[in-house]
């Protein structure tokens, strides 16, 4: 992550969400703009071998549900948090992309009045939406009650905003936090 | 990290740094007093496999450098960040002990307002420091020019805080950064 991109990458292939997203965290972080990581993968280390004059080689390890969110970082001073999940759905966002205990976490960084939100990718439409964690409660709390399992497009354009994409950064996330928070 | 602990562990044992902060955050989350989590340790992966009706094993890895500090969090609204590191050492603490990367981390969370420090435990004296960035980059410095490669005990007393060590939360940073941040 520390790499700088080559700047043909953009117009050649569609990037991933996540890649994205850690350019425009480096693009950021080298403008004194935010600072903003990715959390590494939590994994479940079972064995280990140290071989002699080599480095430790992990050797049985399973991937661990995140217990919080991927990203998190610092905006002038402020803590931010934040979780991005795409879909191929043209007409609503399904939420059994989000965990229990991502929410949980979410509810805990909004009551220490950190600003937080889920990012929302409708790749199909190539349309990028920041929504406010508080939104996403509402929408989560209607499925935990036996409602509909998604977000709607509408609904999802009437909570969030839509995020500027563009070359530098990518997906300028910071923008509409600068605007709306 | 999301179970509690049996209160007699602390009475007949010492656990290490990094359990006795993750209990404390533990404390401060349960408490609604700050939401902080230690990272994830970073691992490159290299050869994963996909048993049929079982969980993916990680075959073969490898522990990467962490390129930032290892907690981070919110509390009132406010970016922390940090790192934690102990000697046996009772006259100074040893840099080494720090990588380049993570000061420069540490100088990006400072450049973007966020509170940042370092806990620095002297484990054979039972004492246990908070020592701002700014402070520890003067040292850090020091040493880069060619001179000492250790902050003296004097010194840390003189530019850190002594966290009180107690029951519930057993390392109460929080109080410190209330206090003097
Ligand atoms: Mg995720
Ligand atoms: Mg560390």
């Amino acid at each position: 992550s520390g790499r700088s991109t080559s700047p043909t990458l953009y117009g050649n292939r569609g990037m991933s969400l996540e890649e994205d997203l850690q350019e425009s965290n480096q693009y950021y972080l080298i403008q004194n703009i935010a600072v903003v990581h990715k959390k590494p993968t939590p994994i479940q280390i079972v064995d280990v071998h140290y071989p002699k004059r080599s480095a430790a080689v992990i050797k049985e390890a399973y991937f661990k549900q995140a217990s919080t969110t991927d990203f998190n970082g610092v905006y002038k001073g402020r803590y931010i948090d934040f979780e991005a999940k795409e879909t191929k759905n043209k007409t609503s966002f399904p939420l059994q992309n989000f965990h229990a205990h991502q929410i949980q976490h979410m509810q805990y960084v909004v009551k220490q009045n950190g600003i937080c939100f889920v990012i929302l990718m409708f790749s199909s439409l190539n349309e990028i939406y920041l929504l406010p964690a508080e939104k996403l409660f509402y929408f989560w709390e209607r499925k935990e009650s036996g409602q509909r399992k998604s977000i709607t497009k509408t609904e999802v354009e009437e909570n969030g905003y839509l995020i500027p994409i563009g070359y530098q950064p990518r997906i300028d996330y910071i923008k509409v936090i600068n605007e709306f928070f």
